[in-house]
């Protein structure tokens, strides 16, 4: 006699969802509707625990981000988890902070499951890139200010600055650097040799969280001031003429707390 | 006898509010609770009608968007308008399309409104820009084809191009453009004079709806090609070679549909 669980004839799908920057009333109606009627929900680090209750009783939930003093799962490992998952189980939200697409290889884990035959579909979620500075109450855009916004990674598969980030630097553009901190000084560096020493900077530690933080500094401050701070939560790095628009930076440069060489 | 009503013993103050990209699914839960404790509703034309539901039955619900065949509400005339709401009647939700601080104007009225003593806040929204990509299945970044993407308008206060396009178009990053329709020639003109004659553009008109619909092209076709399309919905604009990722580029490509000269 075979016996076979009503959970494996479902048709095997996944959706690539966004669970936004941190707060977990940041997510969309969308995602928590998809997350409702998953047969598994696989989520990462950066998702706010508070959402898997909003998964089935009888749903498998299971963590694939990074274990404590390991390197994160191998993005092949985690394809191969993924479409397993998928062909036992039915339905697979694959839950990831911020935005699928949006420096989130959700295109890889995308063409590995259709290339496997899977329905897959894609639920966007608000990114950090553009909602924690206005969170903040900085635009990334202001007339008169600045009428476009750049978003780079700080962290490239070489370990080198990107090349994007020169022609950033040279422009008018309010620049976003994701997963930056670690490369600060060498991207202060190339705003500094664009000529934009003075240039007002944000750092955003745990956006949106209870535990956000933010610094205001200068390109060429900003080394020298991170030296006494230490910042252990994610972190968004904003450049640009807009950061001073907001009233915290413009009472430091009053009281003389930003020094221009 | 003064007769006060209740909702004027209110504090007055405003939430800017983004609705996102327009599925009405695509609201973030934060923005519904917001909305279902208004005492005010505003909101503009590219809201989904869908969302004024949650609010209260007796909350004012108004719409502040353009009036067929008019301008849209000068931005002044706006501001005053929510103060006098918030004086009246309490707490106003403005509700946006896409996220209020991404060429949204958010900050000219968060502006306006503190300085007459008004407490703002702010909850973001999906922005079109990184979301409608993502939904068509197209990675604004993707490893060793662009680690950057720029958003910019293609609608500047002068009318002209942003003098921004020039670098973005240089760079390696793929470049989102808003309400750029209209500009589509100027704008090709700047890829095309930068070398990017062949570069896939993707063109989506009323994303997220299910009236979406895309027309894949390249810099040096794009002109031509949309002679033959009309489009009368919001329009966003992709530039990059991440483009050429989506299975229906690829299609048309090898059909021989995209002409190279």
């Amino acid at each position: 006699m075979i016996i076979q669980n009503e959970a494996a004839q479902a048709v095997p799908r996944v959706s690539l969802v966004g669970a936004g920057p941190g707060d977990p009333d940041l997510i969309t109606l969308k995602a928590l509707k998809a997350i409702a009627h998953a047969d598994v929900l696989l989520y990462d680090a950066l998702v706010d625990k508070e959402l898997l209750k909003y998964a089935r009783p009888d749903a498998q939930v299971v963590y694939v981000g990074k274990r404590s003093g390991e390197h994160s799962i191998p993005q092949g490992k985690l394809n191969r988890l993924i479409l397993d998952y998928a062909l036992n189980y039915g339905h697979v939200v694959r839950l990831k902070g911020g935005d699928p697409f949006v420096f989130g290889r959700g295109f890889e884990e995308m063409n590995f499951l259709t290339r496997h035959g899977l329905q897959v579909d894609v639920i966007p979620g608000i990114s950090s890139s553009t909602s924690l500075p206005g969170l903040q109450q900085i635009p990334l855009t202001h007339r008169g200010t600045s009428d476009s916004f750049w978003v780079v990674t700080g962290t490239t598969a070489s370990g080198d600055v990107s090349p994007d980030l020169y022609r950033a630097a040279a422009s008018g553009a309010t620049v976003v650097v994701l997963m930056g901190l670690k490369q600060i000084n060498k991207i202060a560096g190339v705003f500094r040799d664009a000529g934009k020493a003075a240039l007002p900077i944000a750092i955003i530690e745990n956006g949106s969280l209870p535990n956000e933080r933010v610094l205001f500094s200068q390109v060429e401050n900003v080394s020298r001031e991170l030296q006494s701070e230490s910042f252990s939560g994610p972190v968004l790095l904003i450049f640009g003429e807009v950061v001073a628009l907001h009233p915290e930076y413009q009472r430091r440069e009053a009281e003389g707390i930003m020094v221009h060489n």
